[in-house]
Formats: structure tokens, sequence, C-alpha cells
């Protein structure tokens, strides 16, 4: 595959196999996108995300038992160490909400330093349970809250955040489409933030520089960001008429449209009609009857005119939205979920590990000689 | 040349090409080393490491003026911001060092982000002026002292760093010599640190997002961590004899030794002969008369067993080691020098960019059906 893809494309390593993974399929046969050989319509309809994380950084889905253990694990790990929140406190209000994850992560790796007697898996766990405090305490401080304490005694990650965003208890149909939504973002092969990750795990540096380089990876407006752009884009136009004429016009001034097409699917995204569907359940829910018609007028645009699908970016967005996320939290949300990915990546990684270091074509100056100024 | 690469390696992207770069060639022709066309033999003899750093960030050497005005710029951005100080503060004494200024580094994005309307050799040089800083204060500032007023005007990153360290102007052969080094150690192609800088910036992230994920990167010990681990393996022998035998059995009992031979290079890293040149230097003016002897009957016997030889670590280790540098600092002053090259990628990567996302081969479990034990 590689061969042809090689000749086909240039660029971006795109089509080139740079290592092993049995973690996931995407774009390749029957079931487009699978997690550990569980297609991610199956789970988005069967599991939850905690089941997804089990699976994900372990291989095998949980017990009921390790479940409840899992699950009660994560939600103990919630809090967050002192001098973590002066950190935190420190970060400017309007800084970017991936920059705050970044920083929180990269310091957490000097308190919490991974050594070979600790579990691997307790290294992640922590991590993955303290995402979610770290940005809520930080956008909370600046507005003179604080988290709910019952909010971090709820059993889902997607309980905790909507519960201390809101300051209640959610809805369950919205809990769930948040769960379904962590679901489908926990795991995306050798995409640009896990293949940081692994970079960065292959020189045998530690769990925090892997994972702080992967949330840095993911804050790009070509890979994370997308979801935040997707909803600015679809929030530009009132009606569906609007947005088909508008939308041919951008085509036409061949302006950058978000949230469409993918380089590993050919014929459509499987992760799209998930949250479609749970935006027409939200939707309905919070009785909002003006946006998915003009989300869904600019996928009909789209595929008219350029033969582009909607990616998991699209319909996330409108979901996130009517689930009353702030536009700046969706991306902060895909790394609350993919670090489950990262992490069975850097594990991975470890386990067979061969430095990764590519080569460059060189298209620089000739050898030349050095004309001396002076020495310090 | 990437085809027969190819086949003769396999894994870690090893002889693939990733890309173009006009920065640097390693490992081929006359020439082993040059960064713009410039041999690294050239610009350690004659070169300064700000004449590098601008070399590399801008493509052409500077002026004499464009020098003057370049050194006064850096030394004017070494004073750190308040909230940057307090943070550092708030990292534990026993940290790693390269936690710290990956931490430091990631934070400073909060405070100065990187905008379209600022000029981006701005963000860079300021970034470049605070490294040293930052390891500096947080150092010094759990031994109860602070960065002399006079280190911060000293005109040249070297002068700066040993005079804060020693707390008084440097001896000009040592700083000469740290000079010499933050040149050797300031680009190399498409390293695994730099390579990493490049996947994020191609996300479109921002510049501290690709260098906080290099420097975690450099923080392992197959890439920047091998200078340290070089001169823990120097000091466990006494004598040349020791040595001799030491790495003999080392070599039997299969253990990893760190600080030869090199991915890029066939015979030899052109950057180890200028560093073992300077360690001689050093050695007689610190008046060590033991040291060296046993690092050369190490590289000795490494060659004499396994055709195997000093790599830029290798010799950058005792040099450090006579210039009274503790060994945790060393691979900081790496990631002070190596900033300047992951900056330059950036910037080239920015400026024809394609999102870097390569394949994995995948070895998982076949599909299967999940089996639900409940709902969230």
């Amino acid at each position: 595959m590689s061969d042809t893809a090689t000749k086909k494309k240039s660029g971006g390593l795109a089509g080139i196999v740079a290592g092993d993974s049995s973690i996931c399929v995407c774009g390749v046969g029957d079931h487009s996108l699978t997690y550990r050989g569980y297609a991610i319509e199956d789970l988005t309809e069967h599991a939850t995300f905690e089941e997804v994380a089990w699976l994900l950084l372990r291989g095998e889905a949980p017990s009921r038992g390790e479940l409840e253990a899992y699950r009660l694990k994560l939600r103990t790990l919630r809090r967050l160490p002192e001098s973590l929140k002066r950190v935190l406190e420190l970060i400017p209000h309007d800084s970017s909400m991936m920059d705050v994850m970044r920083t929180g992560t990269s310091f957490l790796g000097n308190l919490e330093p991974e050594t070979c007697k600790k579990d691997h898996f307790d290294v992640a766990d922590h991590t993955i349970a303290l995402l979610g405090p770290m940005l809520l305490y930080w956008n909370l401080y600046h507005l003179g809250k604080s988290i709910p304490e019952a909010a971090l005694n709820e059993p889902s990650l997607a309980g905790f955040f909507l519960h201390a965003l809101h300051g209640k208890s959610p809805d369950p149909a919205v809990r769930r489409a948040l769960d379904v939504s962590l679901m489908s973002y926990a795991e995306h092969e050798f995409n640009a933030s896990t293949f940081t990750a692994r970079t960065i795990a292959s020189t045998l540096a530690d769990y925090y520089s892997a994972v702080t380089g992967a949330i840095g990876a993911l804050s790009g407006p070509l890979h994370g960001g997308a979801n935040e752009k997707a909803l600015e884009l679809i929030q530009r136009f009132n009606t569906p008429e609007d947005a088909k004429a508008g939308i041919a016009k951008m085509l036409k001034d061949k302006d950058l449209i978000m949230g469409f097409g993918h380089r590993v699917y050919a014929t459509g995204d499987p992760r799209s009609p998930i949250m479609h569907e749970w935006s027409k359940k939200l939707a309905e829910l919070v009785d909002n009857t003006e946006m998915l018609p003009v989300a869904e007028a600019i996928a009909k645009t789209m595929w008219d005119e350029k033969k582009l699908f909607p990616n998991a970016d699209f319909y996330s967005a409108t979901a996130y939205h009517f689930m009353g996320i702030p536009t700046p939290m969706f991306t902060p949300l895909f790394v609350m979920s993919r670090i489950t990915g990262w992490s069975a990546h850097i594990f991975e990684q470890r386990a067979n590990n061969k430095l990764i270091r590519p080569i460059s074509r060189y298209t620089g100056p000739e050898p030349r000689t050095w004309a001396p100024l002076e020495q310090a």
C-alpha cells in the first residue's frame, strides 16, 4: 500500500508506513474505524468512554468489576495538586485553553515524575483524570468560581465536565452525547498528534513530554482546532439559503473550509453520521431549529460542489454547541478524549522502540566559506 | 538515496525523506556537516554562537552592524517576566532540568502568544534569550541565590551562562569553548526533536507548542540525554586500563554504551574532533590530567572492538565537565543551542506547509463484536 500511495501523494509522509500498530484501523476495509478490533459504531452504541479508555490502554475490554474500579480510580484522581492550582492561577485569563492544558500537563510532569518503579497505567490514568479539572479550574478561577464538589464526584468524565461547566448535574441525554463524542475522538491511528507523541516517546523521553508535545500538535487548526473553526463557519449563516450561497462563494474564492474531507478516508468519515444523529437529538432537546439545517445545507453544498464529506469535526461542533459548551473548549475536549489513544501509542512505541528519525532532501546553498567578523 | 536506504534499514523512518530543507547537510559529501552551506569546522573556528543563531534563523550571515544589534537584542530580552519567575519557583528543587525548561517555555507561550501581527523572529529571539535565564533562575532560587546583574549584561549566551552559574565573569578560553559547543549543537537536520517541532508546526500550531514538544523529545536518553550518560560512563573509571577492561566487559554483557555512533554518519561525527580538541585545552587549563586519558581509552576500545566512533556528545561531556558545569545541565545547554535550529525548521515548515501524517501497518485483532456491560 505504501508504494502506491507514495507515488500518488507527496510530502507530509502521506501514505508512508512509519511503524506497526495494533491499536486502530481507519479508512481500510469493511469497518472503516476500529479500536482494538471494535467498530466505532458498536462502541458508541454500547460502550462508555471509560470502557474505551480502558480498552485502548490495556488492549481488552474491562470486566464489570474492572470498570467499576477504574471509574472510582479516575474519580478519586480528579483532585488537583495545590501547586498546580497556583500555576493555573498564574496563567492569564485570556490565554488559549490549549496552552493552558499544555502548560498544566508539563507542570504535572515536575510534580509526579515518571519513574521505572511507577506503574505506567497510573501515570496515564492520573493525567487522563486531571486534564478536565485543570481546564475547568483555570476557567472558573478567572470567573471567581470553583469546581463544585458534586462535580468531582460524578462517575464519568462526561458527567464531571458538564456538571463543573454548568454548575449542575447534566441531562442524561446531554451527558450521553458528550460520552459518545469522547469515544469517537479517542483514537485515530498515526494522526499528527499521536505521531508526535510516538516520535517524542521514541527518544525514551518521559510520558509527560510525549503528551505535552501531542497537545501542542492538536492545538493546530489543521488538526484538533478544526472543530472550533467548523462551528465558526456554521455560525456565519442564518438560513440554509444563506449557507448555500455563502459556501459557493467561499469555494469560488478558494477560502479554506474546515470540517470536510480527511486524508485517510476516501468516501466518508464514520464518526460523522454518529455525531450527526446526536446533533439531531440534541437540537430537539434544546429546541434549536435553526443551526442544524444551516449545517446540513453546508454539508450538501460541499458534497454537490466538491464531493467532500463532513469529517468528525463538523457535527461534533453542532453537538457541542447544543450541549452549551463554549467554542474554545471544543479542542480541549478533544485532548481529554485523545489522551487515551496517545497513551496507548506511547506504551506501544516503548514496547518495541526504535528512534524515529527521518532525513530531508537538501535544497540549500552549496558549500561556501565563512567571512569572519570577530570572535566572542 | 531514500530507496536504497529504505531497503537496507527498517523502522523509525530511517533513510526516509520526510521533506525538503535548505538548512543543514549532515553525513553526505565532502563537508559532512554544514549549516546553510558553511562547514561546522569553519564556523567553530571563525564564528560565534550569536552569528550562527542569526545565520540559521535568517539564512545568511549577519553584517557587523546586524550582529551588534542582535547581541544587544538578545541581552535585553534576558529578563524574565515576573509570573514566569513565580511558576519556576513552584517547580520542585529536585525536578529534571529538562522538565523545568519544557514547562517554562510552555508557560511563556501563555504570556506572549504568537499572533500574526508579531514578527516571527521576535518570538523566536525572545525564547532563545530566555531559556538560559529560566534554567538558572530556577536553579539559583532553590539554592537561595539569584542571577547576578552583571551576568545579565554579558554580551554572549556563553558568557551569561557561565557568569550566572559560577557567579563571576568566565575565563575567556572557557567562554570560547562553551561558545564552540553551542555552535556545534545548534542544528542537525531532521533529528528527532527537530522533526517533532516540524510535525507540530505542520498542524499550524504555535511556535511554543513546537518548541515545547522539541524540548520533550530532546530530553530522551536516545537523543539529547546522551551527553549526560556519556559523562556518567567516563566517571565510572579511574584509569585508562580500568576503562579498557570495563568497556570490554560492558560490550560482552551487551550493555548500552552512550556517546558512540550516529545514524546519519558512516565513518565519524565531525563535531567530535572539535570538542576533543577543546577538551584537551580545557583539561590543561583546569589541570585535570586523569579524565581525558580515560575518555580516550574508552573511545579507542569502542573503535578497536566495534568500529564505533565517538559522536558529538562524548567529548562535549568532558568539555562541559572541565568548564565546571553540573552534569544535569548538559542537555539543557543542548536546548539553549538547538532552539536556533528548531526555530529555523519551524519557519521553513510554515513557509511551504503540508500536514505531517504518516500511516501505520496494522497488527492488531480482527474485527470483533463488543459485549455491552452497561451505559453511562
